[in-house]
């Protein structure tokens, strides 16, 4: 593997001296690039993207030819893993990811078996190999998954839901069942973000969804508590380097110091939070993911890079934030804001190094 | 106006004794009662049910008829002060609430003027007015409207979003603009909410639905400061009575000091949020009000009332809690679940006064 010419997200990560804060966006590949787009005409589907090595590693690369990023973050989805175990992911036009074969009676959830990911994910694995050849040492790549309890979420409600009814029903009447889908989600997911860091992934991120949607006790129990599985089972090095783990839930600000004690690197925020004060509550303990809302990117270019500086400076001097959306970029987001965006962190950041 | 007999809910308001926490359910007049749907079906539509006080005063009644709720709650909709506006409100079948004529430019923001309620909300006040007499005394009435943020959530983008791109990009790219469309929203919504008070609401809410999707800054900015301004206008006593304000936002658990501070009797709380951490920051300057998940209602009546312990245990000793969920009761939940809650709620807490 080549070395790698700008290390400054992994240097933030692990909170040492960086000249500026590192940044990328969450979804960086993806719709509001009209050569994704082309990409994704050209595959047929999602899918048929997520599933060729060719065109994932083509789509992980988009971005990075367009801005000057700091990371690159495997073309994939959070929804392999449960893929994999035989649920059949397909995406409706627009309306997300579904199962064909969604765990509807706990016969189903009995018979789950953590998949090899050598076996039933060998092209994200195959992905991963073949986008750090071609990023060459630009930028390191991170690999990632959704985390237990939000892949349980779209296992059992057999997609999106407003209101989570299925899978609360099954949290409240029956725990230990759900208990025993987390256990195998646990297993599965650290299986796979151990075969992405075997196949070069250099750093990963566990998406937490939904886990925000959970009452303060319950996202403990049933969410919080498998990330913290997980992350341990992890490798902390690879081939001699360290491995950096960074975990996000949606909506979980109330709980920045019980998600900082899981012990991953970083802890992702998403833009209701005030960093400074996260920086206050969590800093000393982790490196802070985030968080502009995704929605600025419609205003123009000076607004952008005024609510840049307003995360900046709530953050505060030093290192130890790498800067990103507090969500996925939208598929509306102008290419040339996420220019501006990319700009104005790397300008605008450096007075705080 | 008769005497009131049971004034659990105002007592537990002011954190005077009690002899059981009071209950009452966000959407409790709602399409999970058969009797509403009979009775919606005949007036035809939900708009044909909140605009005629007859059909108005018969839904509110309906779960007090079935359950010993500690209060009711005026049937009406959030959104019925930009309807007076003249945006039109209707609702799209399953796709939640809508308005014929958003605000598109800056023209139809400036044009907007502060609706008179005894003319074009009359149809609301007649309504309070005919409760209180349905109720002869029985429970004390609530009365409502959205927040001002929350109003301009749905007059700018016409309806739900998944994203609030139209508002949001208001906000971050002519913010002055929308401060003064926010400006009248609170105008109009003291003079409604005052009105309701004069017509006999006893209490009042106040729903900021979508002021959880802001970033802390914004939230302050845009939503807090017009919520304290209704707040501040609105009438304290009313006839020798106190009339108790509660102040809810949905996603506000990071918020909670700052909302403390407006000078509300209560603060809502979703189901997010732990009730005991919540006394704990808040709990010596205002009532509490919440917070059970909904979806808890789809447990057997045993499970339920294990988690209304939890809820009461974690809000612990002492008055200043109004039992409710965390959020509008689902309308797929089964009556005979309200019925559990209500009776768990007033057994299970007899032994935290």
């Amino acid at each position: 593997m080549a070395a790698l010419i700008n290390d400054t997200f992994l240097r933030a990560l692990r909170r040492e001296p960086v000249p500026y804060t590192p940044v990328w966006i969450m979804r960086q590949a993806g719709r509001y690039l009209p050569e994704y787009n082309a990409t994704r005409k050209r595959a047929g589907s999602f899918l048929g993207l997520a599933k060729n090595p060719d065109y994932a590693t083509e789509v992980t690369l988009q971005p990075l030819a367009r801005f000057p990023l700091d990371a690159a973050i495997l073309f994939s989805d959070i929804l392999t893993v449960p893929d994999a175990m035989g649920l059949g992911l397909y995406f409706a036009e627009g309306e997300g990811p579904k199962f064909e074969r969604p765990l509807r009676d706990e016969a189903a959830i009995r018979s789950l078996r953590v998949p090899e990911p050598r076996e039933s994910l060998a092209y994200v694995l195959d992905a991963v190999k073949q986008i750090r050849g071609a990023l060459a040492g630009k930028v390191p790549l991170i690999g990632f998954s959704g985390s237990p309890y939000t892949l349980a979420c779209y296992m059992v409600e057999g997609g999106g839901s407003d209101d989570f009814r299925q899978i609360k029903t099954l949290l409240y009447s029956r725990p230990e069942l759900l208990h025993h889908l987390l256990d195998i989600n646990a297993q599965a997911v650290t299986a796979y973000l151990n075969a992405q860091i075997e196949a070069g992934a250099q750093a990963v991120m566990i998406f937490d969804t939904w886990g925000g949607s959970l009452p303060d006790a319950a996202y403990r129990e049933f969410s919080l508590a498998y990330m913290q599985r997980v992350v341990a089972g992890l490798h902390a090095r690879w081939q001699g380097e360290a491995v950096p783990s960074i975990v996000f839930t949606k909506g979980g600000g109330l709980w920045l110091e019980a998600i900082a004690a899981i012990g991953s690197t970083a802890v992702g925020l998403d833009w209701t939070v005030d960093i400074g004060e996260a920086r206050s509550r969590i800093g000393e303990r982790v490196a802070l993911q985030g968080n502009l809302d995704p929605m600025v990117l419609f205003s123009p270019p000076p607004a952008i890079a005024g609510q840049v500086a307003r995360v900046l400076d709530a953050y505060g001097h030093g290192s130890g934030h790498v800067f990103n959306l507090g969500h996925g970029v939208s598929q509306f987001t102008p290419p040339e804001h996420v220019a501006a965006l990319v700009e104005a962190v790397h300008s605008l950041s450096r007075r705080h190094h």
